[in-house]
């Protein structure tokens, strides 16, 4: 099932997209798609409904609704680091050993298609198109990999946009290029786990400009989505409505040759993921 | 004025703490001390309830609660890191030429007495006092350091827990070791700015078991609190309820000599700040 949430930013309203592309309104079994909702079974209820018939289809001007993303503000982003092994090599780091872990912080989400603002003083604004990972029900000192993805609400499109000069060049620590206002397009779609049997078998692609960009599949990842959740549930709490941002691809700007060609005002950045839906930003000034 | 929050956790009611020492319930006047309520003059509206003897008089029942966190969970909470200058020598880092920045989650958030769970394979869980700020007012790209106190709605004394290893060792970023549950003991009061006439001339203190292990000032910082507010205000939105750590100074177990003397199960960990209460800590294991 797809879940999506349509309306102005803060007013967003949750909606389910069949899979021949008609909505059909949720509000009738939630006020917003959040943790609580997810790790209460909702997309199961919400699924029961559309079968039985029993969601309203949406009236035509929902079509016309900006698309916000599609959770609510999560409780944390949690952000892995060169986890694909040649945005590794591309970067001149080594494979890590074990997962590399940032913050983002929840306030930087805006939707798929809201415009991605360059911070003022900003040299390097880069894109990185990422595998959303949306947890489900707690995941506190996992024993096994094995048992992962069971922790899994579903997967969704993430954008997780760096300030290169910030993240490496201002003092330490990556937070301060990660964190600026914008910096984590979500959406469209929410994909409930069961409709993506495998998460390592997924193309994704970036497009600067109409310039492919980024191209390459999940399975390229170091660490695999379970062990993700396995490993980062030993050093913090996964609660329903967190998001991990599972690390990008090679071919960042970040990994080109110079002068890297870093984003500017009126840019336009497009991302997909197979089975994830397709994002589109203009970036603007801040 | 101090605001409380006394109840079970997740289950708190506010309070406001007057000059004797006595109790008056806020609840009335709001649900929850917010960022949404700080930023529209809540507490101006609650110090005014209170002098015109308007806010009835707690219970003596709310004496023996729980005491909370004084503010529902912050949007993020950014920390400061190596924000004092002997802190910096004793762990062997050049003191920084601008501030250093990382994020904690906000569901580490716990209250100012609960426990805190050294994590399962820690073998350095780690004491940090710190002041806390509270943002009041959205701080966004600041002109001037001399408007930024204008953006902080009090003070907080806060137990910035790290586990060394974790921050260190295990693969670059400290996130890993700044995020693990309980590790934000918040409290016991928020102190609106009013009350804090100089941030940087207040004493903070930290006992492990008794002994006296951190005892600095705050003037002793590399950037103070108005420096911070305002450089954090170019990289990200600082928006009303999110919590600031502004750094630890010297004494940390992470900055004696071997064997160095890191938390274990049973520990009691003391924090205060002046005028800003006392923290406790029975050391537990998660």
């Amino acid at each position: 099932m797809q879940l999506v949430r349509l309306g102005a930013a803060g007013d967003e309203r949750p909606f389910v997209r069949a899979g021949d592309g008609a909505l059909y309104d949720l509000s009738g079994l939630t006020a917003d798609i959040t943790g609580a909702w997810l790790a209460g079974d909702g997309p199961a209820r919400a699924a029961a409904a559309l079968d039985a018939g029993e969601l309203p289809a949406a009236g035509p001007e929902a079509a016309g609704l900006r698309v916000g993303p599609p959770i609510a503000a999560p409780g944390k982003i949690v952000c892995i680091g060169m986890n694909y092994r040649r945005h590794a090599e591309e970067t001149g780091a080594a494979v890590p050993s074990e997962p590399v872990l940032f913050m983002k912080a929840p306030d930087v989400i805006v939707g798929p298609h809201d415009d991605v603002l360059i911070p003022r003083e900003s040299t390097s604004t880069d894109w990185e198109v990422e595998l959303g990972v949306v947890i489900g029900k707690q995941a506190r000192y996992l024993d096994r990999v094995e048992d992962a993805l069971a922790h899994v609400a579903g997967y969704v499109l993430s954008n997780d946009v760096s300030e290169r000069e910030f993240q490496i060049h201002r003092g330490g620590q990556w937070d301060k290029g990660k964190n600026c206002e914008t910096f984590n397009p979500l959406g469209p779609v929410l994909v409930t786990a069961d409709e993506v049997p495998d998460p390592q078998a997924l193309g994704l692609r970036t497009w600067v400009n109409a310039k492919l960009v980024q191209d390459s599949k999940t399975s390229d990842m170091v660490f695999s989505v379970a062990e993700i959740v396995h490993y980062l549930s030993q050093f913090m709490v996964l609660r329903p409505g967190d998001l991990i941002n599972t690390g990008t691809p090679e071919g960042v700007a970040l990994g080109q040759p110079e002068p890297k060609p870093y984003l500017r005002e009126g840019d336009v950045v497009e991302l997909e993921i197979d089975g994830l839906g397709r994002q589109r930003q203009t970036m603007g000034q801040a």
